[in-house]
């Protein structure tokens, strides 16, 4: 039996747009391609509503390549990175494993990096680049990364400000110019509920202006190479066209909801959650940063989570247990892309009664 | 009207094949997804009969990520990059792209570099990466791979011989130990006949122990990386479940062809198309290194190609006009993976009857 994913991705993928995949395929060097290809970012720059000086991308990778990219075409002389979970870190050790000097602020995790610690990193002028994940899937937490942009745009306008929303993009809202972020990337599978195999990325002036004076961005990691071809309205290299359809269809249902109904109902599908969690455990994340897409409950009642997802399935179901380290103390709900209050409410209603919980 | 692909890569990709990936996701760390990913893996192995030194892996991309692969985890010192076409160019400047020392041996395009050539060069023993594309799709080509692979192999046992098999892999010959290749990649979209987005590679642990020396390799081009993952049956980063998939069912239905039989089908259909291109032009490559996927004609009746296409658009099929410079001077026809002799046949009789071509 299938079981429906509500684990931080890839998220459950409708019939419908895993049949929009399978339409047969065309050029990629050719004028079909060029208008299909024209249409999704012109349907990205409408519903996240980008100004002239952002461009939207994709690139035929997960997110993962992105932290590749920035570390390759983006950090010139030094990288400070905010390490708050399993994935904010990967960030800063790809940066450093691109051989790009790279400083970590780190909290605990569940925490959030506060903008009075990156002012005062910053403050130093040591650094040209700054990361961030907004939304760490491994704990459930949300960065302040609009208040962290205010900061870098207003003091710091050298700084890069390179913003992993790979969980959070188009789910939560993930403006990138209202966030002051000049690089923001995510993948497929995640808010825009479709099978992974695409990254879209928005990327402002004034980060190509730096990667034009990077040396060494290598083939696949250069941002530079990417946005030549979007000018074409092409790729660099041959893109997955099936997953490009898919996505075509996506926006237009996501344009057709709008972005304001579509983060209200992920607002109402967390608080739904929070609110399941608070009552019957705690909530992971520090208090004011929890995920909008993605909930990290302490498991204060030391109850089996693996077993749990053995029941789930027979339901039809799969959370997901807490990340590596935290396992069993933790486990995590996934509530985006597709998912609604009404799913939601019901996959909690059957943990409730796998767990014998009062309702 | 849907176009069917007779050009060099994205194929003509069946409906089954597009349905295959249709499928309901799984999440990319589910005991599932491993007997998936497992499983293709072993199919892999089984299909180009490989020894117990090369490991088969496949990734999230276009087969050009490979170039930067080889760029960032394999040289270490110097590339010796052989260079005969737009891709083989191409391999040479991303090498060079990720920082590293490469020199060009540099052909006419539809020339090959010869074994000599290659020996000539690594006797300076300044060299420890060598790379070449097996078959220039740019140009028809078809390089000595074997032969070269053979020279390394017993007189430059240092030197790792990386090989761009895009176009070649799969429908070619292409048993990466029989080449004396220890790095051989290619992508989904031209040989196994399915959508692109993912890149199948053979790695020997020659190329492993290379990789451990390199520095900076970075983290979605970190081959150590990806062959940690696949000791698990996973993947470092969220794979293209969908096309994995449709590759397990192409995997079932080459091994049922059997590769015997999958090859003298390329062959037959080479020899068909070349036939026919001798009778009313010439071959552009250079003799007795044609391609057996793409056969690339040299337009010396100066007919118009792209006249040619917006003709065949209407029967509902696509060939290829030659690529950059090559446009109009040459024409190609891909033959590779679903296609048959017949079905060549047909899209020969209709450049006949098109151009008014004597049968």
């Amino acid at each position: 039996m299938h079981k429906k994913l509500l684990i931080p991705g890839p998220t459950e993928v409708s019939l419908e747009m895993l049949q929009a995949q399978a339409r047969l395929l065309i050029g990629h060097r050719s004028k079909e391609f060029s208008e299909l290809y024209g249409g999704i970012t012109a349907k990205l720059a409408k519903l996240f509503e980008i100004p002239a000086d952002y461009q939207p991308t994709t690139t035929t990778s997960s997110g993962t390549l992105w932290f590749d990219i920035v570390g390759r075409s983006i950090v010139k002389k030094k990288a400070l990175c905010c390490i708050n979970g399993a994935f904010s870190k990967r960030f800063g050790e790809i940066v450093r494993g691109c051989g790009k000097p790279a400083d970590f602020i780190e909290v605990e995790w569940g925490n959030v990096v506060k903008p009075e610690a990156v002012a005062e990193k910053l403050e130093t002028g040591e650094y040209d680049t700054l990361t961030m994940c907004h939304n760490e899937s491994s704990t459930g937490t949300r960065s302040p990364v609009t208040e962290v942009g205010e900061l870098v745009k207003k003091d710091y306008p050298d700084v890069i400000f390179a913003v992993d929303s790979v969980s959070s993009m188009g789910g939560d809202r993930t403006l990138p110019h209202e966030m002051g972020v000049d690089i923001l990337f995510a993948s497929t599978q995640k808010c825009f509920a479709l099978p992974p195999g695409l990254a879209i990325a928005f990327v402002n002036n004034k980060a190509l202006e730096r990667a034009r004076e990077v040396p060494s961005r290598g083939g696949y990691t250069d941002i530079l190479e990417i946005f030549k071809f979007e000018m074409k309205h092409q790729t660099p290299f041959t893109p997955n066209i099936s997953l490009l359809y898919a996505l075509d269809k996506r926006l237009d249902l996501m344009l057709e909801e709008t972005y304001a109904r579509i983060y209200q109902r992920h607002l109402d599908m967390a608080e739904l959650t929070r609110k399941w969690a608070r009552k019957h455990f705690e909530m992971f994340p520090e208090p004011g940063y929890e995920s909008v897409t993605v909930s990290c409950v302490t498991n204060t009642q030391g109850k089996n989570v693996k077993e749990l997802n053995q029941k789930l399935a027979e339901r039809g179901l799969e959370i997901s247990n807490g990340y590596g380290k935290l396992a069993e103390k933790t486990f995590r709900i996934g509530h985006m892309g597709e998912w609604t209050v009404a799913g939601i409410q019901q996959a909690l209603d059957a943990i409730d009664e796998i767990w014998n919980l009062s309702r």
